[in-house]
């Protein structure tokens, strides 16, 4: 049948998401995984579960898990949002809080997802350049916008920002909704959660996927005062009630509840960074400085290409960006400690 | 901070997802769940699942569970879409295949979030009429139109189709994508799947929601030919790439691989279904006939509302909607024989 039905389809160019592989021998340091496994509690929900459960529908308004991390947070029940995992979260908000028609704004280099979101949404954007040493200036985003959005702890490069520099921001932007993408902020950043209280148009978005080895279950959430919230709820219920099923509701509940097991994950996180941290400056790369669980390496006489492919033949994955400004980096997730040994024995060779 | 963020803020009437109740005396006949678990497959899969694989992202191209679907139902591997439940294929399929400035057409009696995603993705539609026995007429739907949704078999209606009726709807609408609903197919309707190979703008929706147990888990799918489902791929992953968690993943493949289990359980609901349309019939009822779960019942001198409210004070839920042609009709969801003989008691003792 030969119908003229295909003007009808969207066109967007496919986002093809990130290499995965089911090699058990490869050393996988190109996702900002973690290398722990999650909490203990998460398995024994899974040991515990009546599947006989799964027959009903779960709460769309996933009402323990919002009260655990309110808890958590020190925050209202009603100031807490949930979704499948923070890319869920994020794309909800673009659809929610960027429908200005002045172009939003975010750094050059960043989260590769945004500029996709402002595509699939039809939301006008700029970016806005890194300074020559890969840091955010809040200045730069004093000007007319439809919305601000960078991660604090900002990726690839790792850095992060202080209190006081998203309050400029803020200050700069009190007719904009400014999100900080807070993916990363449990490995030493600064989370901007103290400023909510006065900020009404401020929205942190955080995810289990990283600091709590949840990746696999799809956990993210986002944190705003109760009138955002309420506006990102009535989008969420107008394009899927029931995002949160009821395994992932109940292992991530268990998770926010072990405090000690997450604290203690991270800060070994932390301790293997700042050790091949001081590693890779002795091999003579020069390391940004890192707030999360990756560090951005670039070596001034070898070239990051050739690098990250000659580490790939020995299967040890790390991420390498084509794009300007950061093609001559290496962005490599923290691993275990012996992972890590293997890595810089492999660059050893290589080099 | 009182600054003039808000004109960026999405407005949209908040769509209220159904009750839900934890009560265990609850009789629930009110959200087309399944009475019985799923298969107990699904909890091995619980039992066994190594937890410390939740540190890795999920396979985002769901490829063992889009396997294991596409042979059950002879198509190939890119025939098959996977989502977070039903309504989030839906959404993905109002975003990506109705993309016309023609008005898309449903029945004005039928699933309560069509009109709702066109609202947020700000899609034109026109709702046609069901004809005066609650049927939906495939003439009415040859006219000029940016696409065509229904459910098949029809919900609240029950009623379904059968393939005539698919191909006649197919054959007045070269030019649109025809999505077919069909969420309640496996209560004894007629899939359309066998027009795939003949129409390219066909697209197939279910659920595992209903049939499979699995409301609490979420997952829905679409069948379709392998350009739209690329489509469909593209535009899902400019939105969230990991929709699908890995519990979620294995459980709804060890659900589809027990096809005995779910045959059996399907055949007690039907089984349960008939003996119910019959006893209501007894009772002076008038019973749409159905292919479903559920059965759209209404009495000739009885208040629907008023059978309503006096069921939900012996905390016997079911289904009454407030909307014009069926506010004097409930719909009750087919629960296990015990439950529905304690629902025919509770009206009789009404009456």
């Amino acid at each position: 049948m030969a119908g003229n039905w295909r003007k009808n389809v969207r066109e967007i160019a496919p986002y093809v998401p990130g290499e995965q592989s089911k090699d058990a021998d490869l050393i996988k340091l190109n996702a900002n995984e973690n290398p722990y496994p999650p909490s203990p509690k998460v398995q024994e929900v899974f040991r515990s579960f009546d599947a006989a459960a799964l027959r009903r529908y779960p709460d769309a308004n996933s009402t323990e898990l919002r009260h655990t991390l309110a808890e958590h947070f020190g925050v209202g029940d009603n100031q807490v949002f949930l979704g499948n995992g923070s890319d869920d979260v994020l794309a909800l908000c673009f659809q929610t809080f960027f429908c200005s028609d002045d172009p939003i704004l975010f750094p050059d280099v960043t989260y590769s997802f945004y500029p996709v979101w402002c595509s699939l949404f039809r939301i006008p954007f700029r970016k806005v350049p890194l300074t020559a040493d890969y840091r955010i200036d809040p200045q730069d985003y004093a000007v007319k916008n439809g919305g601000v959005i960078l991660p604090n702890p900002n990726a690839p490069t790792g850095i992060g920002e202080g209190l006081e520099f998203v309050e400029v921001l803020l200050q700069n932007n009190p007719d904009s909704i400014v999100i900080i993408d807070e993916a990363y902020i449990d490995f030493g950043g600064t989370s901007c959660l103290p400023l909510l209280e006065k900020y009404e148009n401020l929205v942190i978005v955080q995810t289990m996927s990283k600091s709590r080895s949840l990746a696999g279950m799809r956990v993210g959430y986002a944190i705003a005062s109760p009138e955002l919230i309420a506006a990102l709820e009535a989008v969420k219920n107008s394009y899927n009630s029931y995002t949160m099923d009821m395994l992932t509701l109940d292992a991530a509940t268990a998770s926010v509840k072990d405090n000690a097991y997450f604290r203690e994950t991270c800060a070994r996180v932390i301790q293997t960074r700042e050790r091949s941290a001081q590693t890779f400056r002795e091999m003579g790369f020069t390391v940004l400085p890192s707030q999360t669980n990756f560090l951005l390496v670039t070596h001034p006489e070898k070239s990051a290409k050739e690098l990250f492919e000659k580490l790939r033949a020995q299967k040890i994955f790390v991420r390498y960006f084509n794009q300007p400004r950061v093609d001559n980096h290496l962005r490599v997730t923290i691993g275990t400690d012996d992972e890590m040994d293997k890595l810089f024995e492999a660059l050893r060779n290589i080099m």
